[in-house]
């Protein structure tokens, strides 16, 4: 054969072997991707779990689907993630979704309602219960698809300059808190404030604010809020627990092969058991630091307790009164959550109780 | 070109490209696997962790890497599916390592130690804490490879035809429960018996067996205790929670390629959350079916949990003074488990705490 026709019949041996194997090629497309994040890359934490999301869908489709992410102001502002995706600006984001309950207040079941369940119990109604396609039916109406992709296990109920002991010092109380749970605190009587991560430490600082959650020893450490406020309240009865979802464009996601769907659910539950195991890891050795620091830890009161149990079920009555989302999503959360800790007080509750109590005697 | 030219071009052309992709084809080879479990089909929850291992391995290797998933006694009995992996008879197995203490103490701390973490916990140690590396240095002297791949929560204590009131009941009675646990409780008088599945409820119905322990609601319903054991108590301190691992012969692992490896990690993960989520939505529905027949929910004394936690220091220090690696694993498991519950009690406990008065409130 001469050279030139060797280079002929290579060229259409490539042509032949392509029309020769359409099927993988359909089956495994190459996908690029963007996800924009809500949260900064110093919370390694929870905006590590869109790293390790990323990482496993790469992982999972030998490198052809590739998603690259950015943290919060990269590419998008923090809080605006979901609209970037809704608008399929960027194809997918990381993000707490009842940050946005001001879209449709169903979506604080996604991250966790006030005394709701905690992160086993909350992953047992997406998995098992039906919570996943439930919440995925709203969502649709409003052009994404959404899968839990991070905990952060039960949250502290945050810092404060002073103590609060009674109902009474919650009122006029500047609180930085967000969400839905700052609507129910506004019933209290407190004054909630919603401020980006960076702008929280200042305003506490120069007393523009009297207290602030965020989210537990670990990632609150690192914004130093100890140095200001020394009391330390548990527990963050709004956030019992809180699934981090990443949430895709609704006509990217539909236009996408079924086995790649297939791999961003398995890689979110990847990232959902992973930033879990992180804050479970981290949280112990840095509350011991902030202890040593002076920090002084304080209950919340069975007073205010019982008065914010309260106030959450009349907010969540009337929600539901006036958004049939919100009810039938609530009615499924609720059901399940009642039969859930009826099962955890019988073995899982006693197990820890006896463990803490063997810890303390020593 | 005549027909002739074109077909021997096609065929150089197919040479072509197959040399083109040499990359592709080592990368992502076909490999089948045999798995066998220990458990059967029957018991859903835990067995049908392997099945969601095994479709996870396919769906992130677009199907080239096959496990084939055999129930217990299928083609190896329970008991003996890791000294099949051990052998390389099959490639992988399914199963409770502590069932096989024996080989080596040490392989208690994969399922759990008596009196150890709970399940988010021990997850934390196994994925952040070192836990893995640490367990498999150790396995890696047995030529096995062992990944956490189920999660049962806390189980039960057990099935008791009569009352356990005190220490002195326990003396002489012959209780089915296998490992490291049963050595414990014949140091405190009891009579353990190991005992498979389907032998449990004749020896219990016929009087062999004065108690059992096995899982939990769900599937301890499904073998009949009930009928023959009225008293169910709480918790199982020797199961705070148990990790069933995903195993695989250290020759047979070593030579897959990393990515593969990296696959069978991700898999197992995720039937890690899979499998928990299953037990934590059946065991409560389990669980009211069973006292509506008839069953009476019974706490250990405090009496009687203080012993049990006094024979499982000593049981843990002796096995440590005989055994380095034992005592190696035990040091890490324990600090790390001291850590986590001293964090427990700060948030996630007190919240289930008041969860679990407000249920009862009603």
């Amino acid at each position: 054969m001469k050279r030139r026709d060797f280079i002929k019949t290579a060229a259409i041996g490539g042509t032949a072997s392509a029309i020769a194997m359409p099927a993988i090629a359909q089956s495994a497309p190459e996908v690029k991707w963007r996800l924009t994040s809500s949260f900064p890359k110093s919370l390694d934490t929870i905006f590590g779990g869109a790293d390790t999301f990323a990482r496993a869908v790469s992982e999972s489709t030998d490198g052809k689907f590739q998603i690259q992410v950015f943290a919060a102001g990269e590419i998008v502002p923090g809080l605006q993630a979901l609209d970037a995706v809704q608008a399929g600006t960027v194809e997918a984001c990381q993000s707490a979704l009842y940050y946005y309950w001001g879209k449709n207040p169903t979506m604080v079941f996604a991250t966790t309602m006030p005394f709701g369940m905690n992160a086993r119990q909350q992953n047992a109604w997406f998995y098992q219960g039906g919570g996943i396609d439930l919440l995925n039916e709203v969502f649709a109406k409003m052009n994404f698809y959404a899968l839990p992709a991070a905990n952060t296990g039960t949250q502290m109920g945050g810092w404060f300059r002073k103590e609060i002991k009674t109902i009474e010092d919650l009122k006029g109380l500047k609180f930085r808190i967000g969400g839905y749970a700052g609507k129910i605190l506004q019933n209290m009587g407190a004054v909630p404030q919603q401020l980006a991560p960076a702008d929280i430490y200042p305003a506490l600082e120069k007393g523009a604010l009297d207290a602030v959650e965020f989210i537990g020893p670990y990632d609150d450490e690192k914004l130093g809020f100890n140095k200001v406020a020394p009391f330390y309240y548990y527990p963050g009865w709004w956030d019992g627990c809180a699934t981090g979802h990443v949430c895709f464009n609704l006509q990217k996601y539909n236009e996408l092969p079924k086995a790649y769907q297939k791999v961003l659910h398995n890689a979110a539950m990847i990232a959902n058991l992973d930033v879990q195991s992180k804050y479970d890891f981290k949280n112990p050795q840095a509350l011991k630091r902030l202890v040593a620091a002076g920090t002084q830890l304080r209950a919340f009161s069975p007073e205010i307790l019982d008065a914010s149990y309260k106030a959450t079920q009349e907010a969540l009555a009337e929600t539901a009164s006036q958004n049939a989302d919100f009810k039938r999503v609530l009615d499924s959360y609720v059901a399940f959550r009642n039969d859930q800790y009826l099962w955890w007080q019988v073995a899982e509750y006693p197990f820890d109780n006896y463990m803490i109590r063997a810890r303390s005697r020593g």
